[in-house]
């Protein structure tokens, strides 16, 4: 990690995470507004009016719980879908497998993460029924419960609905069930100029992300087969996760949905790292599709560019991870991106 | 429950639960100072302060996590001191026992809570002695690795200095970790007119309660013994605990240390509760320590209460539940009190 | 514990435990028969053919798989039927709550149990009843998913039919599901002079033990239900409880249930506790229905026993608890008896 | 898998698993020697004889817990070394990845298996360190906790002394405890024609089979640190692997190691895959160095070997595995090689 002194960065030149950006003004005006009394946990006037809010956006009947972290959402969710002895299909560079210190083996009591290939962090077909047809099927071997996926992926890639519907098809046709891990789902809607159920795609369950595109601590565990909800209901008070205030989290999801903020947030994010693309050129690793961007950088490069102001993380020895969010200075991103081209 | 229609509540009524109350305005304004990127997760500024600010509020060098829920609080502190195969000494009244849908065992990965009497969920030496010597030394038991207390306790009544300091001896003689569930912590300390430190005494952990106390969503982990927050780091990040946007749990409990700001809320929902106990005299089911009222109540006296507009919950067939909150005017505790006077 | 040692006991003074006694000539045959090549695990011969075996003696299609000890059996049981957020209603005195070191909470991933009283280590109806009925319905709290109860009971006494038929309905009206630690099961049943499957009644999944009764290490979890049992099988392999040369496992079982040789060890086991009981009189603390007697004895008397070579263990301060296994003596219990009641 | 028919093999003719085998009729004599009563559980006389007994064959002090299969034996010494939020390095051929349907998750609380390749199934400093070097240091990742590797490795091949070194150096160094997975360590110590001690190295714990070399049902977990042993108590009790003939396991143990019995039961296994090495020449997959072979073999060609009545597992599309065991004849062996010489 960069020398940030673990202080206040100046919001400008910071590309370093979306996780550090700000809360949008609406999200404050909502929380505000959410401030009095109400029944406590999840029985608020605004939490439960989050199914038919989501259901609005997704155009079917959904069920909808709030979650603090991204962590958290996909916990809840791969819990409902796999038992302790069974398994998740996801990518090697996945959250779930990667960033999560374990968090899944600790949600699912112990199940296994079955790790497929593909570029830029996206499953295939291929690669998934590779993996699905090499677990011979007795009692010795860990079999699949549930197929796992990222939008947009952890390289900052995007699944087209074809992509989404040949993956829905092959995990129903092999019994498993289907989760989205929708961190930068918003971004991944904007790329593809589609909508919430067309950037989802069949799956029977999306953490929906909103903390990294301008919220503060709410994300949304949105089933689209509601039937998956009454057990992550208990999940979730067992983990701790339901907070007694829950109507400062159900304010936060739905200042998101108003107006389609969460869609407004993510085209400026995307519109900066599209800036930045347009100078880092042939030095990116993958396609820049969402708000992420991946660049071979060497380290005097990246001194040469922390030296300019820009904050962001090394990512290996020899590239850097630039990272936009909703609040993004188009004139920021744009220096950045001639700053890398000129170096 | 009462019908509360799942909408907002005039809150001047309200003594349904110090979780429905408001957030402090300097609590808001702490986090809305916090709004500023930084670095993300528990790295940023405020974040690093919370061990200095805790440790000058208990005069001793402690360890600071925040947490989205008492149950997470609780759980990620016990989980730095039983093993799955040990177990929890607690009161059957307690909070992890009865009100965590089984979350200790879930962070404790099975691990047993053992139970032990005392009056107004009141643990004493005698009944965790019972509970300690009715255990069998040999692997067929569960055998207690810590022991557990509330502060105030779940009938609203509080621990002396004397009553800790024997309790936590008791423990360290049989090798029992502890720790004290602080939802109402501050109500303690303000009836009791102590230190935080005296009015936690020599544990080993404490989760030290603030949502309840004009909060918004942070709890603070406070190890006493400092030595164990490493592990509870790990177990934070595993169970979805730890926000990305971090700062603005910090800035929480910093505002709350401020001024001794949650003395002074919780006083004045002590001085709430002490006005409505003044009114319900014999009717009381256990002294009033802190800022909650059991009190003997017909179906028909809640009617009665309810229809001049007080807002509660029921507790059992005979009883009601008044909680007061950092919010609670004067008045209409003393309205309420006189109320119940007068059924 | 007395002292025995840790060597071995003249056997025809010994009622320690009916874990004690030894292994069945015809086991032994079973076993020795079994010492051929065959497929590994629970492929072999012997093994497949436990269905069948046991739905002759229950008299209905049954799924039967063995495993090595009633603490695994009773928990694969379990885990078919409760989730990790659930919970299993049960005695306090049963052995899952009592002398499994937390076995249930490690199977079950952190489920509870929960206690009903009742005499002589029997749950009855109303016992049962008033322990769900306190289970508000809410998120909070963990949920009842089965009922365990254990037959013979923990302190040697019977269900009878009636008693079954009412507490199955009971949880069927309830939903949940039913299993019956049958450490003892052949006692019971040799006691109550009926069949397997009155003994039983309509339980979901039976522990059938078979190790204290003249085994050596295999006990069978009966899946009445069979459809419970493919869960089962993922969980035992899991656990380390598939053994690879279970020909052995497979081959005491079969032996067991071969012309009944498991009614006639019991009911040998139950003549010589009657003898006891019959010196015992009035200092039984329960009625004697099974193969264990539970007497007041003081420290001096119990002694007095033990000078005379009675091996037995203490229970408590002022009883002992005498077990008779399948070779116990007549002649030796009956001079058992006659020594009680001389004391 | 072949059909077998779920019936008995001709054994002469069998090279399907070492779990097939027989059980050695000293094996035999000794369980049925140890048929009289004693205390249950592990207060036997026998199980109470095994830290010395094993203590004799290491050369050191070591403390030794009986388990009835390698997947207990495994996941029970790794318990006393793996938190849950950690992980175990090992290699992705590894039993514990493969072969246990996800046990280390369930006994190690879902903590993660992190794979570190290399050739022939064996884990080098190079594969280990790269690993260890990936994981960054924040709690974000699964920290390695534990180094488990093979001996024989799952391919049939062994570790030197110097690789065992070189590993267990490095695991030190990096704050890891060390697990060796011994379920053909008597085939490796035969290769090597090294003592027990040479062949574990500087290990914290070894599963040592015997199952496969002519035991019935018994692993021993060896804890070359002592210290490691309790905590492995209460866990095995809590997995109901606590039998409580214990007897009957300790027999077995103490027998397989009276005059070295599984030395000898060894070396003739590894004799007779000598002889089918010599025939199977270049269509080696991997060294032979203890009892396993893994050939080249089309489908055509096993249905030919299988024609003349060698009973084998298929491995994969194009090759066979043969395994040998104590009770193997050389006569079948050397047929063996020689007809796949003439294939």
């Amino acid at each position: 990690m960069p020398e940030t002194g673990g202080g206040a960065i100046a919001f400008h030149m910071q590309f370093l995470s979306d996780n550090s950006a700000r809360v949008h003004p609406k999200v404050w005006e909502a929380m505000q507004a959410a401030d009095a009394p109400d029944t406590p946990y999840d029985g608020d006037a605004l939490s439960t009016r989050l199914d038919d809010a989501f259901g609005a956006v997704f155009g079917r009947e959904v069920a909808v719980l709030w979650a603090a972290t991204g962590t958290a959402a996909n916990c809840l969710a791969l819990a409902t879908m796999v038992e302790p002895h069974g398994g998740v299909v996801c990518h090697p560079d996945s959250h779930i497998e990667v960033d999560e210190c374990g968090a899944p083996g600790f949600y699912l009591h112990g199940a296994k993460l079955l790790l497929a290939g593909g570029e830029h962090a996206r499953l295939t077909v291929d690669s998934v029924t590779d993996v699905l047809d090499a677990i011979r099927d007795d009692v010795h071997r860990v079999q699949a419960h549930a197929l796992s996926l990222t939008q947009a992926t952890e390289d900052g890639c995007v699944y087209r609905p074809d992509d989404l519907a040949a993956l829905t098809a092959l995990a129903r046709k092999r019994g498993l069930k289907t989760h989205m891990d929708g961190a930068r789902f918003a971004n991944a809607a904007a790329f593809l100029g589609l909508s919430a159920a067309e950037t989802c795609g069949d799956m029977d369950a999306l953490s929906f992300g909103f903390i990294k595109n301008g919220g503060m601590s709410a994300e949304a565990v949105v089933f689209l087969d509601p039937s998956l909800a009454d057990v992550a209901r208990w999940r979730r008070k067992r983990a701790g996760h339901l907070q007694s205030k829950g109507r400062f989290m159900a304010a936060q999801l739905l200042a998101m949905l108003d107006g389609d903020l969460w869609l407004e947030n993510a085209r400026a994010a995307n519109a900066a790292a599209a800036h930045i693309a347009d100078g880092a050129g042939d030095r990116l690793l993958h396609p820049v599709e969402a708000n992420e961007l991946f660049c071979r950088c060497s380290p005097a490069e990246r001194d040469a560019l922390r030296a300019r102001g820009f904050v962001f993380y090394d990512w290996g020895p020899d590239a850097a991870r630039f990272v936009t969010a909703w609040d993004a200075r188009e004139d920021d991103a744009a220096a950045l991106g001639k700053a890398i081209a000129s170096l």
